[in-house]
């Protein structure tokens, strides 16, 4: 895809050859009564619309309706936008390399991020805490979707790499903070933090753009979470663990499966209990306000600023009820507004 | 406790001895500062206060706060009340026989009842479904509790084997309407309607009057349903069942998982998720259902007529948000009212 | 109409002349200035646009917004739907069997059901009931309704018999379902089903497509439904009867009064009063089963399979605040999702 | 009852005689196993526990519970209160004139009140509007309880004559105000005015205390008053009215059915509809003003000062969700709170 | 702008030119990559679309997004509605009598009804309440702005001169009830009601369309409304003013500030404190009294019948939760619906 | 007070003087018909039941309701407390140490706290922020009590210095999150912090227990809050203050008031503003977290551990709409439950 311009950044009547996500893809009728390709092409800078105005059925049946394929065409603006006129297309497997080119992804370093969460988590002190930090942390599979999840489809850290940011400021937020509130148990914070959204593993799809799957629309990612720690603990009474077999006791157990069903704090924004342990609450509410803050941010003081983001105001943003104030209010000048 | 009057039909200055509930013993002090008793006695029929005007605080150590004890003495008139002088007491642990008088419980035979049950699961056809059936009934300490939970703490089917009248009435009704709705596949509703509630078996006790355990306000009967039902699936596949092992499909497994985290219709009312297949909108249904009428009719047409419960309309039921008009109207002649 | 396909089968470039339902016909101008009609052209299979490009405000004058014309034309593919292409056109009544291809209709016989509603009312025992059910049944013009109204305007029994078809459901369901509670009365619980959606002949139109009435907008069905009741019990007592006159006992007028008020169960959902009998309550929670069921069923598993409804989930519905789960989950292999 | 105090205006060891409301009377038993009665005496300026300390059971089954008595006794201070400890009592049938001092009562003459809404419906103008109110008012025995029911239990007008007395303020309030709304209908208001309360006729019972009949439960003032119009709109056709018959127009109809159903604003507040007209919209608004006037004014400068009211703040009044500000802030010198 | 029709008026090519409102003006390209300019044209009648084919971005650059310019072009029929086609334009500053023709206005003369609420102001009694009047009345900024403000964005009183044709209605309905509560303080009264929506002369800015000003989202015309409150109150106590010089009481401050802040009534409609006196409660009904009606009389019955506004209900209004029926119903003959 | 001991402490038949809190201080009247006083007198550490059997109505006169006492008597057990019969009693106007015994207070340094709060705001940076913050702490009236003050009636932080100490509770945990969030402006969120809650000094009282004053009533902390912002920025421009003389810039002082008016998070909360700034986010989490974190670690974990809160579940918190688990988990045995 080297040689492709991204979404973004493309100008009128340019040829483009590469890879590209493809949504929505649909075969139309035209007048003439031939059939067209009408979908979206999109990488990780944005989408366009595409259309193929000659193809068969045989080979619409070839592509994906959301996945990716290898394009070649050129541009053509029409009504303000760069819509795509396709020539050639076709089913691609993307590599990793080029996946990072074609969904949202953190812009922090994965592996650094990783080694903080690990750091945080080989401070814990309790024993049965430790061996079941251990039992997660030797479940490949599960860390490898731990570190590439988004944390959500929309609204806050939804990129790859989100779950795994938003878990971290976390873990680090509580650091900061719980010198404040030293009667909560450090332990069961930073454990209950690790695991409080680690059930998106499986509620989330994000290979062939962001989704829900079955899973996660039937159980959902606090049902699975809790199924998930109860399974976990299990193992580590494991006969193979030789000696360092142990059981986690009931009270930690059934604290540490309260903080994933009552994370998200009432009933209405989806917790199954209403947090009822200071460690908790205290999880609750940092959990909300750095999705907030990762939220309000990308909103309003991006890292990349948005085109056509002109004004003062932002739209309003549906999650927190409100327009937002976009500038820092110390750099606007009387008389601005 | 043969000799003693059920506490509904106490009459003045009758002396008794017996087994009773104990609920919250406290040490009073008399004006002249004297300690004493003060604690509420109860058995099935009803519950009234007591006194033990002399006792030392070494004799009152020996009670439970909320438990079961022996005690004799006698009948006081007071305040319209019959309270209980006490003579003696000490702390008792009931047999079998003498709980059936202490707490309130169904008017049904349970084995009778829970073998309507077995005759229902025996009628399933799906084989996964049926091993899955079998993990539960072969689980004798659940099993056990199952035939002896109450279904609540107050409202709907609060007594012991109300857990296994509510569920055998949710089967039963099931098999009736079903007929009804030929789209739906039996397998699942009658698996789930056995399952949902299964968790209150760890989430009530009631060995010592009717409350909720540790594990009930920390994780609750929905979600410990769920862990327990990835158990027991899991079980399925054990390779002590020999060539009876068989997997659960993973959406026949998601799907009952659903019921058990849907079955209370919406968030606000305790759901995880909100039904979303045809068998969990059935069952979320039928069981509110079931539940209100067991409620409407204990409080309007109960088997035992309530002692006191004058005029047409019962006192406003919360749970019901409203008074209940309690007649029969047939029966109603004009100009009574 | 016997000639031409039904809209759902439309192909490209098919000559056809029929009856058709006609929506929201409007008179456009073309960039020359010269006057068209665009509209929709409906049967009970869907609906499609239309366009005539050449017609004279008078001639347009002679149709109806939304009703019934005879059209001949043909069809021309236009963004993947079949648009049709009108020669000629004019307002035309249709006959019983045209309506019955012109709007969606239940697949049960309206007879059959009927005479089975009949049944179930002779079953009755109490004479005063009896009596007024008789007042309903031999108000012909009334039963004509009952047997023809869709039971909703969009959402559950959306179509023509929708309302007979709904209130034999119920009446069944109560009479499988009675038996598990035998202190409710019989005679209640079945005129009340019969009643208490009766008032929707009134509040619905749908000769020219489904909509509200006057009557429907300002007083609604249940307002109706319950002045309507109180006509047909003062009826009860006309000399006209003879012998026959006999008086509804206010306790049970109240009551079925009550039922028809109370049936959607809370304020939110159009309830005027909260249901206070066990009869009200069991008649609420069984209608609105009723309604989920068919909504759902018809959502996830029709008799006639939806096109391009690809999917293991629909989509978000709101009336179930939900997106649905299709397919009976014993039929999904591991994996397909 | 000429010779006795005002409940308010007890003295200690004072004799007294006469009529009065009992309230709870119940059958209590002395430590010595004495029946005695216990209940609330109280007349229309408050109530006071009483006891009589020897009564037969016989006696005491001649007494209402709730009703009225003539008693003899004397006043004995306690706890605060002026208790009656009772010598002789009898059930007793109060003359109108008792029930004035029994129950209370608004402060305006009831007559003078009857013939300003009189003179208000005489200026209606549309002839139909005008014979509807005349069937109204032909029925003497419908306008002999509007004179004399409270507007509601508790809340606003909670006294006799405060139906007729909350009427005509509204109906003088529109008639202030609709210069300012030329767009608005004055007969439909004012016939709206009138009727959308009178179901309240057979919602409430005054004669033994303020209570809600059957009919008041079952149905209630909103059903029951449009049940109530269509029977009076009917007979402005009957035969017997001869030239004077004519048919109430339907869309009046159902605009005044409209409005009853409608003039509580909100389903959470008991409106079946939601207001449809602009009438229907002022009707609702204006009767809540005036119902919040009644309550602010009551509780904050009532016309007899309420003894032992001190404070410049009301309790929390539920219905206001709110304590009040009592004084006239004009009245309040600084420093004052 | 003498020459050209309103928008309201246009025909099909029809050569216009003069002063428009222009909105969300933007470049767009045509399908050969040549710049155009699309935006909306408005006058106080209505808007309509607009193009300019051939513009450079320099021109494009002078104009406004949202604001005033004068365009020459003529109108093409396209869709059903007159587009049209810009042959000239630049940006332009109205002139009071331009921005008449450009935005929406009160019917009322503005003079004379500034002049009913000073002879209102004058009539007040309290020496310190007057005083404060003053210190408005002599704030001619504010006076400029309180008579051009609209009374809001959408809904109610949404055009030049609506806030204070509003709160003149109020002031008027007010005198016109304040007879029917004699306990109420009409100085409070009226200058509550004169004070309660002044803050909106910051909140809106109008001069180049209806929308709010940066203070109006961030504070907001409650917020603001009770600081200017308090700076004018200590105006009052100015040196200025010598012997005039007076102290607002504390208390009549208090209530002032607190009717502002609670005449929204509900924390969810914007109240910061519910209403807690009853002249707070008066004016906070009266408030939304007026508010509905003048909605719901522009919707069914307006002074200028809107076109194309067939049927007898009209689409549903959100902020009045219904569709309105907008006939007086004393002149809808029977079977017209 | 140093010769009595605290309340909490009392033991039977103890003589006692010293200084109390009355509260609730009524004349009641004995069977006898003789005057007596009834009250509770409190410490800071509990409450109980007080009589004085002689009392003159003139010497009850010289008594506050709610204030403080010095009084001498004895206690007396009755039903499980330790009344106090009082032999003598006058007012008292406690001296700042007293008031210390008598008020509950914050365990914390209050100097300590307030110069930490002090560092905090010499480390802002923006000159305008600075100034308004000398403006604050200049005002010596304002600063003595914002260090007394509590932060709430109930729930979190009720005791004196509450305020403080929640205040600098948030800027210090502010100071530790921020460096997680860098596009925040350091000195918005510093100085909105320190200013959110100071409307307390005059929404609440504690010199007589803790009360809401008139001001607090009727204008609520949030609003007397903004008022006083806007005065503090005002006086930032005084003359007197020559060359210091500078105007906060209208972004800044907006965005200030705007934190006041929204820090509540939600109207239903009291917010009048929803956040809509990233810094009045940050700080309306914060302060929910950190007021949450003192309400469940009081309730579960406090210093002084509280007497008979037997049980591992407190009782329900309606604030947290909970019971809360009170041990930490890491402490609890298997089988302890």
């Amino acid at each position: 895809m080297s040689t492709r311009a991204y979404i973004r950044d493309l100008q009128a009547n340019q040829n483009l050859d590469g890879v590209f996500a493809i949504q929505n893809a649909q075969l139309g009728m035209t007048k003439n009564g031939k059939p067209f390709l009408k979908c979206l092409l999109a990488d990780k800078t944005g989408r366009t619309p595409a259309r193929m105005w000659s193809i068969t059925e045989d080979h619409f049946a070839t592509l994906p309706t959301d996945g990716f394929v290898w394009a070649a065409g050129s541009t053509q603006p029409y009504q303000g936008e760069m819509q795509i006129i396709v020539q050639d297309i076709r089913a691609h497997e993307p590599t990793d390399n080029e996946l990072k080119d074609l969904l949202p992804c953190t812009e922090n370093d994965i592996d650094q991020m990783f080694s903080e969460v690990l750091s945080l988590l080989q401070s814990l002190e309790h024993p049965a805490i430790k061996s079941l930090a251990d039992r997660y942390l030797e479940d490949g599979d599960l860390m490898g979707k731990f570190c590439q999840a988004p944390a959500a489809m929309t609204m806050h850290h939804a990129y790859l790499g989100g779950l795994l940011e938003h878990t971290l400021s976390l873990m680090k937020g509580a650091d900061a903070l719980l010198p404040l509130y030293p009667q909560l148990n450090r332990d069961i914070v930073l454990m209950g933090l690790f695991l409080h959204d680690l059930g998106k593993c499986q509620e989330l799809t994000w290979l062939q753009g962001f989704g829900y799957s079955q899973d996660g629309q039937l159980v959902g990612h606090i049902g699975r979470g809790a199924i998930l720690l109860d399974a976990k603990a299990k193992a580590c009474e494991d006969e193979e663990l030789g000696e360092a077999a142990l059981k986690v006791p009931d009270a930690i157990l059934q604290v540490l499966t309260h903080i994933i069903f009552s994370h998200h704090g009432i009933p209405e924004y989806g917790a199954l209990k209403v947090p009822a342990t200071p460690e908790a609450i205290f999880i609750s509410n940092l959990d909300n306000l750095d999705a907030k803050m990762n939220m309000s941010i990308a909103e309003t003081r991006p890292t990349t600023p948005k085109p056509n983001a002109n004004g003062l105001f932002t739209e309003k943003i549906w999650a927190l009820d409100t327009k937002l104030f976009k500038p820092d209010p110390t750099t606007v000048p009387d008389g601005s507004a």
